[in-house]
């Protein structure tokens, strides 16, 4: 099948303890793509403004991913995002946001994309989000994110976005506060409880957990990497390699999304090795089974009788 | 056989966001002897003062636990330290800390303890630490926990200590400052490099990882609890379930030191589920056992062909 990513494409400029980089190619989409694309073919939903570097567009073009979603709006800039990471690059400080293009965004699908029937919706208005999903003719496998600024302005639109997909991929801090509780395996089954099939919470480098209506629950920790790059993008590229292999699969039950989150955290972990894309647009389907496999090793234990 | 654990003994004051106690039983080897004693015989070295409230330490013989080695100090008060946790539960500030009797402590091992082939050694002064562990006839597995105020005092003695110990046993914000690096996994592979067999670093509710001088790497994610109550001597505990269940099994390879750290992270679970020492008071090995095979059943996962 072919899996629809909706979200933002931005330009980022990323500050770590060891580089500082203008001009990355970034915004939530793009990492979800590209994982995404490691599974499965890929439909990409975002607007661009007339200043838009083209040629890093075409970069993804070899990736197998379908661009014929993302537009150029005329009149308008590309989302522009900067950020600085902490020696731990485990916390950032948002430098600025300039929405530009994604301000009034509000697209329609392109001719036969409502056909889709697994569906990534990053981080976007949950009005918009909702709208989309209900576009779809007979979803599957949909996902929505969130980030901070719709659970503060919108936190009802958020729990309505959240109750409509069938996955929810949210990360720990906001899951805590739109839940209200500081117990993540509380908040996952609270948004469970609230009428989504799976609720993943992203636990950064600690890795992931997840609850189901089925009242399945999976706890996986994270890649023990290195040497960490640029944090941006690993929830996006976790997200993208989740519902990618769901795709791939197409089959939705405990074994599968299970294994579905190793693959997102696998996929993360590579995400984080690189500036921005870079790491992705090279990444093979062999190397991501290898790390798959020795993740395996790093887990695994044995019970005895 | 027998593990020996020195550490304080001291009287807490906590304060969570939901609860208020004061002269609750605390201090480093406290939990750890609890941890260790649903796996083992236990032996405790500790000093108290003359305040000390004995029918406190009554509570232990139940348990188990030799309490020869605890020792009233004339002249001395116990040891008090007070903390005030966060909303999440992950971080706190100290309020105060009395040393009183753990000023100056320097104790002698009792007659015929040299003969322990199993120790833990808390944090504590890590001259304390390196004199005790060489005190050891034949010491088979040792282990030293330390806190962030020796790493700052006195690093190079912290180094000594944890290059003659067998098992380090260190939180990861501490890890990260002796080593240098934010990276976990790096940290633990430089303390392996300085000479210590096993190095566990605890990630606080998000689990523990280790490494271990044959170059296994292992990490667990932590048992997602909904109900976190003082998560005071959470790592104490971790360390005695882990060196308890080493010591029972007579065995120091990969597959037990994997065990080890599920039955580290089951104990710890229980740990913070009450005031205190409470939970650890009352709970039994049956009801380790069946968190133990839970915990499998949250992390396990089939990874196909």
């Amino acid at each position: 099948m072919t899996v629809l990513i909706a979200g933002w494409v931005a330009i980022d400029e990323i500050k770590t303890p060891f580089a500082h980089v203008e001009g990355k190619l970034g915004g939530s989409s793009t990492p979800a793509a590209l994982a995404a694309a490691l599974f499965t073919e890929v439909r990409m939903l975002a607007a661009i403004g007339e200043d838009f570097p083209m040629d890093e567009l075409r970069k993804f073009e070899g990736r197998g991913i379908d661009l014929s979603g993302v537009r150029v709006e005329p009149g308008t800039t590309t989302s522009r995002w900067g950020a600085e990471y902490s020696f731990d690059m485990n916390s950032r400080e948002t430098l600025y946001t300039h929405l530009g293009v994604n301000e009034s965004w509000n697209p329609e699908l392109p001719d036969g994309w409502a056909a889709s029937e697994t569906a990534i919706f990053a981080a976007l208005d949950p009005g918009l989000q909702v709208r989309l999903m209900k576009s779809l003719a007979s979803p599957v496998a949909t996902m929505v994110d969130t980030i901070k600024f719709y659970i503060d302005t919108q936190p009802e639109a958020v729990r309505e976005a959240m109750r409509t997909a069938h996955f929810v991929s949210i990360n720990e801090m906001e899951a805590r506060e739109l839940a209200g509780t500081p117990s993540i395996a509380r908040a996952a089954r609270g948004i469970v409880a609230a009428g989504t099939k799976t609720a993943i919470v992203k636990l950064g480098e600690y890795g992931a957990a997840c609850a189901s209506s089925d009242g399945d629950y999976f706890v996986a920790p994270g890649y023990p990497l290195e040497n960490v790059v640029d944090p941006t993008g690993a929830g996006d590229a976790f997200a993208g390699a989740f519902l990618g292999y769901i795709d791939s699969v197409g089959v939705v039950d405990a074994v599968h999304i299970r294994r579905a989150m190793i693959y997102g955290s696998t996929v993360a972990s590579f995400q984080v090795e690189g500036l921005g894309p870079e790491r992705l647009l090279t990444l093979t389907r062999e190397e991501v089974e290898q790390r798959f496999r020795e993740f395996r090793m790093l887990t695994h234990y044995d019970i005895g009788d």
